[in-house]
């Protein structure tokens, strides 16, 4: 593992490190922030994971969560969201290929020799954090936007117990539903089942469950209608008796000035369930 | 004017605009911070210059201002560092032409024709604000990183009660008196006197004033003991009666995580000052 970058910031450190990961087969990038902390002691780490087009460096330049990590002694890490490079698969459209890997491990030509950004996020990437940084893997909270919010989604319900706090920031909720679902059909072909075990709403209804959950969704967010449509997940999460506190965020966008406002409730929320 | 971005953050709302100036005789780009406010209220508004290379979008993506703007009710707004462009003179060295106007009216030639940043962010830039936004004029702080700290410590110590709050981030504070200041021989010659008025320490030399002023700086800036020079601001602003805080942040580079965490405590010391 590389330091790409390393800068002292609200009191902490906020660290860019590049890897060669095993699962993807490139090189992977991902940025780490550290709370001041005593010598010895874990802090609770809170996964990050970002939307179409991302690296780690959009949250990591416009989250604004280092002050509220700070605050709540929590690590933050923010990985990218496929592999890149000459040699990776990649499509012309944005919402395609490169910055688009969905969190699934392909199964079909050309992405499946390195689209293995479920493998990488739930299983490789947790491991090099536990052995480098100071944190408690009991102590484990998943956040992210947009796809990445069906990325948080999807792993934490299908990874019971590993996450004790769940968020998300205007979330891909049902991509078997909506057109961004392409991908599903691009990357896991047409595979029924193994796109119902990449879409939260579907995990849901077959049976899987989380702790509650915290969802922010701007009204004025040019996605809503067609492809977030929260309201699957209110009735999911109803049905299931999952506490969902949804909430409309009135006037916001699909950007980053939306997730960066709500961003220090979302750590209070993690931070609240994380402590002790 | 043009609209170039428009956003909803923090309760307020983020926009970039572009509008052809005047003076610089190119098109310039500029965001503004506008906070939550009443009907008809005007808020005090918050300069700040950034430092070489940056455009305004640096300090708009990671300076983490908002949350405090919005909670003190201050503007802020954040200019370009140069004109750009095709036809816009340049230079190789990145501390040198475009995204290094250092927040003068060249008189030299190449630059010249284009490079009137002083004029920009002291007339053209406040008259075109001050026309569109809500602001209240008398009621303006100015704050800066780096060249822009040296611009904004200019601009208020050559106009003696418009600012009523500055401050800045690693500030270069005696140009001429550093490697850096090879930009102020190539825009505006050598002339001495031209020089010293754009020089926060041989300004306060030759008799000029601020208000009280905070600075921030890293001590492991690597810019520190030879471009900023913190030290030479402190013997000035001593003889000369000018209380100065000076804050020397351990273990803190010259980046934007440091600007972002000191950018709350800057946000509250305007605002101090900036009220009723």
């Amino acid at each position: 593992m590389e330091t790409v970058s390393l800068s002292r910031a609200h009191g902490g450190a906020q660290g860019v490190y590049r890897h060669d990961s095993r699962v993807t087969g490139t090189p992977m990038t991902f940025s780490v922030f550290v709370p001041a902390h005593e010598e010895g002691e874990r802090l609770p780490v809170l996964w990050f994971l970002s939307g179409l087009t991302c690296t780690h460096a959009n949250v990591t330049d416009k989250g604004e969560y280092r002050a509220a990590c700070a605050r709540e002694k929590v690590i933050l890490v923010a990985p990218d969201t496929s592999p890149r490079g000459e040699g990776v698969a990649d499509a012309d459209a944005w919402d395609m290929g490169q910055g688009a890997g969905f969190y699934v491990d392909a199964t079909q030509a050309p992405w499946a020799p390195h689209f293995a950004m479920w493998s990488y996020v739930t299983q490789e990437l947790p491991a090099l954090v536990a052995e480098h940084f100071p944190v408690d893997m009991e102590r484990q909270g998943i956040t992210g936007h947009s796809m990445g919010g069906h990325g948080a989604l999807t792993v934490a319900l299908r990874h019971p117990g590993r996450y004790r706090s769940v968020s998300a920031f205007a979330p891909i909720v049902a991509p078997t539903q909506v057109p961004w679902g392409k991908a599903l059909d691009a990357y896991l072909g047409d595979d029924r089942t193994a796109q119902r075990r990449h879409d939260a709403v579907a995990l849901i209804g077959d049976g899987a469950r989380l702790p509650d959950l915290l969802v922010d969704q701007g009204d004025a967010d040019p996605f809503l209608a067609e492809q977030l449509r929260p309201a699957l997940l209110e009735a999911a999460c109803r049905d299931a008796g999952i506490a969902l506190t949804l909430r409309m965020q009135p006037g916001y966008d699909h950007g980053y000035t939306f997730v960066s406002t709500f961003m220090a409730d979302h750590l209070a929320w993690h931070a609240a369930r994380l402590r002790g």
